[in-house]
């Protein structure tokens, strides 16, 4: 039928397709070493057994890895861009009190032939943290969308479900006046903020070396080891948060009513950091940015002492009062 | 501060996000009118409980919209891409038996004031269907990526979860020689293939009129009347298939494994897509598009007066048979 279009002229690859899902196996594989899915159902969609649970809530949240993507593909720090996208949303999922157990990804990009070995290597970093916490890589989307997607870049969400039951849910509404506020360290700006560090490094390209900037892209830190460490020890807490765009103040007030606290935060150990916000205005940068705290637990007086040694980098860091809003200083 | 850089002057306003927030309120609670959600969690994650089943399953899947938005965008039919976001990935949950809970969505865009009104629309297109399904808009992430996104398109993609009674869950490996396989009725193009779509128009700028495009472009038929017929008839089918990328020969020989059917549909009773259809090698038009039949459901011989009824345009396409492979005539 010489003159008629087939779709692979059109800029689809089929073949392609079968090729990455064959490509990334083994790394999918990793994630299920304890955890199983239960049927696939011909790939329509994934299925998972929850009738083990006596009262089943089941807990989700969709995230992406915003601007920081532009810079981790220049540096081609692919890796790094899947560790991100997990610990995005699986750190939400851990707030609830819930077990993260399945997480799917979705990759938007112009060309699967020539993008094939850098998702890989995307697909490979996301399974290296879904395996660190268990969670099983249930399914995903790889949409090649030639004309819509600008080659080299690579849109990318992704959407994590967890389950509890229902008795271990963290229930946020009963914090009250004296619980305490653990912050847990972070590791670098994560994956919030990235618009305003890259306005700052086109304006001032001399202000921090690649070098530094590589540390600085370090991914999201995953706080399992935070929540499995307070489980271990039988401390339930009122409330965790995750510190992400709005930094502490938004991502505290945003559930805690009619309470607040005046927080006092260690200096932020990371100069790469430092040299940033040299730059930016000193309101926003507490309201972009965690700041050096990532991670926030809200436990009462007595389970202090043990709750500050869950993980590594506890350190309590202010005290519930009645009064709405979230002051923050610097120690 | 001056000389100090802030978060808006980066491209990101958080302010516009909360006012985004508000504008679809309205929407996301018409989806909450039988089903509920347990608990948001200051909205780090949607709850969802489950505990009223006896043996749940949950099932999940994620999908987006494909090139069909860049034409969709082009022709301001914002609340067709909402819609086409839902029915993608709700029909494949119905493939399993589930019923279809919880959707989330993600909205990737460049600048969220100029958007704004944009996506708002779109959002409310996918409350329609949402709302019709009873499945609730439990969150989403709209991401404000300046120089990341180019500006006019969404970087779109959704992911739905569902649930089933473990014992009422589809098993497509119970299939057998002698069933019979049952199409119904696809309202266009759906959201697949339109890469190709798009090229024969490029190649091809008088093939088609704006007002037979705008029909080809009708969003993707939401099968849940065809299962809630099904349900209600008392028949449970082998298998269900949502025909999308691949046409019928991949999306039936995906779970056939050995057996495999001689399908004769129904000439496609579609002006516009005819009209494109004429410029398509004859192979890939069955192994790209759905061909007018965007759900099949495969049921034992005594079921098939009754389950042809289900929904409108259902009628039978072929008979089971051991060999794989599907090979597809027009009658």
């Amino acid at each position: 039928m010489s003159g008629k279009l087939t779709y692979k002229q059109s800029g689809v690859d089929t073949k392609e397709a079968q090729a990455f899902v064959s490509d990334i196996s083994t790394h999918v594989k990793r994630t299920q070493q304890n955890r199983k899915l239960h049927q696939a159902f011909g790939l329509f969609a994934a299925a998972y057994d929850l009738s083990s649970y006596s009262e089943p809530v089941i807990v989700t949240g969709c995230d992406g890895v915003g601007t920081k993507t532009e810079i981790l593909f220049e540096l081609d720090m692919l890796e790094t861009a899947g560790k991100d996208l997990v610990a995005m949303n699986v750190n939400d999922i851990l707030t609830t009190g819930g077990d993260p157990l399945l997480f799917l990804d979705y990759l938007g990009i112009s060309n699967l032939e020539t993008e094939r070995p850098r998702i890989t290597r995307l697909v490979a970093g996301m399974c290296d943290y879904l395996q660190d916490c268990n969670c099983i890589l249930a399914g995903g989307e790889t949409a090649e969308m030639p004309g819509v997607v600008p080659e080299n870049i690579v849109e990318l969400s992704g959407f994590c479900i967890g389950c509890a039951e229902k008795k271990d849910l963290i229930d946020p509404t009963t914090v009250t006046t004296g619980d305490i506020l653990i912050g847990y360290k972070s590791d670098g700006f994560h994956a919030n903020g990235w618009s305003l560090v890259r306005r700052v490094i086109e304006e001032n390209p001399d202000v921090i070396s690649e070098s530094d900037l590589r540390t600085l892209l370090a991914p999201t830190r995953l706080y399992h080891d935070v929540v499995n460490d307070m489980r271990s020890m039988n401390i339930i807490p009122k409330a965790y948060a995750h510190i992400t765009g709005g930094g502490l103040p938004e991502n505290l007030e945003r559930f805690l009513g009619d309470y607040g606290a005046d927080l006092v935060i260690p200096a932020w150990d990371n100069e790469g950091a430092q040299k940033i916000l040299a730059y930016v205005d000193e309101h926003d940068r507490f309201n972009t940015f965690n700041m050096g705290i990532g991670w926030v637990a809200i436990v009462k007086p007595e389970d202090v002492e043990q709750a500050v040694k869950a993980g590594p980098g506890g350190t309590v860091i202010g005290t519930l009062r009645p009064g709405h809003g979230i002051n923050v200083t610097v120690k």
